[in-house]
């Protein structure tokens, strides 16, 4: 997926301010479900929630005001009770990485308690490439 | 109240970012209302919501990285289904304004029904001064 | 300009945070500068720059997680010293407006004196419908 | 240092949005150096900064609007040439760890080229407890 970095993104180093990164990622995350055939707010009709319970980030390069970036996004599930997602941001317009790093979330039912993963979240998860 | 300007809402221009301004709205809003007995919090939890209609602010002068701002939060009723909220943030430790403006809110039930706001809710939104 | 609701962008009441808005306007102006030939990065290589002096937001409807709204932005010259941008936000997939509003900036110098807009960007500003 | 959860903070499923703690390591950074007889825009005054190369973030319980949270920030240096801020952010009226994590920042001058601590640097990131 491919967007633009939005002036309020933009801190007083004239650089992405550090948090906007994670807002990213989330955007990877919605766009990576929808891409496997059900967006994120299906997956919380359907009563599972995934709570976000662990988050890293590695800033590799400066992105500035209104570069084109593009957005890589993986799923893997690193236990049967945990999902993980890698997300690799680089320039779309030139060489060089941005930032990169992964969300960790548990799987609950709606009232925040741990459930085993059903097998249509599998399915979205594990579906395929998943290569946006 | 007072507060600090963070990294986090200065822009490449270094200055306070644009929309940063309505969340510390917001941020008077919610200390006039404990200021007033009740928290906003509360407010909700008794059924009673006030969903934004309207917002204006005008930016007046500059606000960098770190300064100190004080804010000033009155409140008012423009008609019996209205509440608005007057905020004006200038410089605490120097000359200047830096921003006023209102917000405008219908009075709704948890369902955004517009309701006739009780009694205990005027009694918040009138019950003084309410300056902070 | 399409765009999607991001889950950062909503609040607890699952509805769009009121000052989200207003990053969404200047997304507006990114792109109906872009689109009319200079993007607002190159307007600011320039040495002019637009500060905003007033937003204004009327909130019309509601959006939530994941929605998919359109934008459309005009720009107008109310005086010769002020730039005007319109916005209005209405869903894409259905009826209904979000939110419209203005945006009033002055024009500057790259040390923030008023200038009077070179005839470069009373181009951009005034070349033509600008609807995005 | 204690601060309240804003309105604007919280996400649909009311909770804090992930990305909002890692404004509130920012503030927690500032406050730990400002505890040290220095604040960060001081730093970067003097041509040192700090940029962000890593940031983790465990999110280990709820917090919701108007929580008072309190945040405690020490800072160390793993190595010669990077300054790592340890945060933990709990409830301040009741118990329970909200979240915890790091970031890590390399030492440059105001070209971005990294360059060894100064002395008043050390002397600011080792001075002491740092417990805010």
């Amino acid at each position: 997926v491919q967007f633009r970095v939005r002036y309020s993104e933009t801190d007083r180093m004239d650089a992405v301010y550090n948090s906007r990164v994670l807002e990213w990622f989330e955007v990877g995350r919605t766009e990576y479900t929808r891409s496997m055939g059900l967006t994120y707010a299906e997956v919380e009709e359907r009563g599972i929630l995934l709570p976000i319970v662990e988050a890293h980030v590695e800033y590799e390069g400066r992105a500035g005001y209104d570069d084109l970036l593009e957005m890589t996004t993986t799923a893997s599930m690193p236990s049967r009770l945990k999902v993980r997602f890698d997300v690799s941001i680089e320039h779309a317009n030139k060489d060089g990485r941005v930032a990169s790093g992964y969300t960790l979330h548990a799987v609950t039912d709606s009232s925040g308690k741990p459930v085993r993963p059903p097998q249509w979240l599998l399915d979205v998860l594990q579906g395929g490439e998943g290569t946006e």
